[in-house]
Order: C-alpha cells, then sequence, then structure tokens
C-alpha cells in the first residue's frame, strides 16, 4: 500500500491525491500538524524527507519521494496523465515549474495567511504584493484556457493537476476568481472527471 | 540554430548555456536588461514568454520554451544527462523542483540583492532569512554529496547542472562556502567534464 505523508490543507499534497484517485490506486495518509513543526522532527527529517515538508510520498518498500510534482511526474509515467509526445512534455513541465516558481508562492501562501494564520498576523501586509504576483499566474493561465481546454493537449494531465490544486482554492486567498472566466470552465472540466476527488468542501 | 534569450547574470541561464555547451549545441544568445524591465516589453509578452522572464529557447521554426529547467530536461532528453531508470528520473525531478521552491529563491536573489542593487538598497534586510533558508537547502545537498558523487545515479545529469549554476555562485550572496566540503568536491568534478562552460569569472 501507498502511504502519503499529507496535510488536507495542502494543495501540494492534493494534487497527489488526486492524481492517485484518478488512477484509482489504493492509498493510505498519515496527516502532520505543519504549522505546528511535526515535519520537523528529528525522525520526519532523517527517515520521511531532508527537506522537513510534505507531501511525500512512501512506497511499500519504503522508498520515500518528495516534491509534489516530482511525485505526480513519476506516478503518471505510461497513464494518459502524461503525454507520450516529447513537446507536450516540455511544455508540461514548463507548466509545472511555472506553478512551483511564480504560482504556489503567491496564490498557496496568501491562502496560508488567510486561512491559517491569526487575523491580527502582521503577515497580511505581504497580502497586496502576493495579490499583484498572483493574479499575473492566474492572468497567463486564463489567456491559454481561453483558447485550449486543457493546458497541455487536448486532455487532462499532471500539468492541469499542479495548475488546479492551488487554483480552485484561490478565493479562499481573496482572489476575486470572477476575472477568470476561462478558468472557471477549466475547473468544472477537471471535476467532471470519473473518479475525481475532491480538496475539501469550502463553501 | 538555436536561440537563447539570456542574461549572463542568470544562473537559471547558465543552466540552459552549460547543458548545451555539453551536448556540443551551437547556439547564439541575445542578452536582455532583465533589471531594466527588457523582457516585460509587449513584444517579448507577446512573442517570446507570456511571463516575461529569462531564459527563453527558441528553436528553428519559432517555438519557445521557457523555465530552466524545463528546457534542460528537454534537451537532456534521449542524452547521458537523462536518467533511464523511472526511479532515477522522478529524484531527477525531485532535486530540480527542490531547486526551484527551496534553493533558488534564496540563494540566487542573495546573490541579486547583494551584486545588482545599489548598498544601500532596503533589499539588504532580507539576507538574514535569505541566508538562513539558502543554507538549509545547500546543507541538504551538502549530506546528499558527502555520500554520493552526484545528485542523482553516478555521472553528471540535468539535476546537477540545475543545482550547480546558483550553488557555485553562492559566495556571490556571501553564502560561507568553506562549510560545505562535499559541494566542492562535487563543483570541481563538475567543472572537469569535457566541454565544461564556465558563467564567467568573478574572482
Amino acid at each position: 500500500m501507498l502511504t502519503l505523508h499529507d496535510n488536507t490543507e495542502s494543495g501540494n499534497a492534493y494534487k497527489v491525491r488526486l492524481l492517485l484517485a484518478l488512477l484509482k490506486l489504493d492509498f493510505e495518509t498519515i496527516q502532520y500538524d505543519v504549522v505546528g513543526g511535526a515535519t520537523r522532527t528529528k525522525k520526519y527529517l532523517s527517515e520521511i524527507n531532508k527537506n522537513g515538508r510534505i507531501p511525500v510520498l512512501q512506497f511499500e518498500d519504503g522508498r520515500c519521494l518528495a516534491e509534489s510534482n516530482a511525485i505526480i511526474y513519476y506516478m503518471a509515467q505510461n497513464t494518459k496523465y502524461f503525454p507520450t509526445d516529447a513537446w507536450q512534455q516540455a511544455k508540461l513541465m514548463e507548466w509545472m515549474f511555472f506553478e512551483q516558481y511564480s504560482h504556489e508562492p503567491f496564490v498557496a501562501v496568501a491562502k496560508y495567511i488567510l486561512t491559517m494564520l491569526p487575523a491580527d498576523t502582521p503577515r497580511r501586509t505581504e497580502i497586496p504584493t502576493l495579490h499583484e504576483k498572483g493574479y499575473a499566474a492566474l492572468q497567463i493561465m486564463e489567456d491559454h484556457l481561453a483558447e485550449n481546454s486543457y493546458l497541455v493537449g487536448d486532455h487532462l494531465s499532471v500539468a492541469d493537476i499542479a495548475l488546479y490544486a492551488y487554483s480552485h482554492k484561490a478565493h479562499m486567498g481573496e482572489f476575486d476568481m470572477s476575472r477568470f472566466p476561462a478558468i472557471d470552465r477549466w475547473f468544472k472540466r477537471i471535476e467532471s472527471e470519473d473518479n475525481y476527488l475532491e480538496m475539501y468542501n469550502d463553501n
């Protein structure tokens, strides 16, 4: 059985849960109080991930793989969620690195500050900058999705899964998603997939 | 001929120059004044990269690929710099996403603030945090390289190229690299490769 070292609030961990569900693979999860330091214990750092983060996917033989996009890359090999065409593979990588560098640090962090930290946290001063940069990333997605049904090729891939995770909860970080109708249609397209698994219901 | 949309100070762009040199592929470069906004012009955003960044590798037919690690992933396919073993491919991805999320935002930004901005920039207040997080990333590399000659498998791959780029200029961001003897030996191993291309000489 696969074990996912997990946290329900993490969009990065959700990427893995979603792909495993789509692939109909059984897995168990171990939940960590990330804010409370549960992924920084000596045991976690030595046995699970030296970088002290979730998600980590652990295989039955004990091997561990960290970095959400590396995990979904690996688990998607030889499935329909990873393209066979070399140029599509390159563009998939472009979107996945875009996600970790130009999207997640703004879209995810706004959600974190506004939903996980106390209302009087001084980190609220970061919100205008996070919104500026997060909106720029979302606009790049919107422009692409206005002309394409998926980020790469003509069907769902791990590039979509990587970007969907935090984008579909961006409203929790007070992004006004009504600006992005093409992203909304893409959300619905993903959510209609067989075996789709929701992150959680925050309505 | 390949065209690299480039900036000599960018370790991200250097990853591409280094791999293309190792592969003995000819390329021309177009230099951009990134700090001055040359990658944010309407023309650049519409024709080269909507995300307004270098590096971008442009192919003879006009296709453009952004994101340094996506570029070197693509160009390394079917060469000795990308492993054939699926698990090694997964670990390579883990290192490349680690680089963009846990290493570059600290190691590269410290260099940028200390070498590219005026000496009285208020951004110098970021340096202690950048050093704390950058040292943590470098220590993870050091621990791995104390027991392994390369980041993945037993020879040079694009994982090494991705991490080498900013690590070997970390001293310019005032990281004390004498703490990391295994990283130093790994630098020398990479620098002894046939067709190695230096970023520039800052001594």
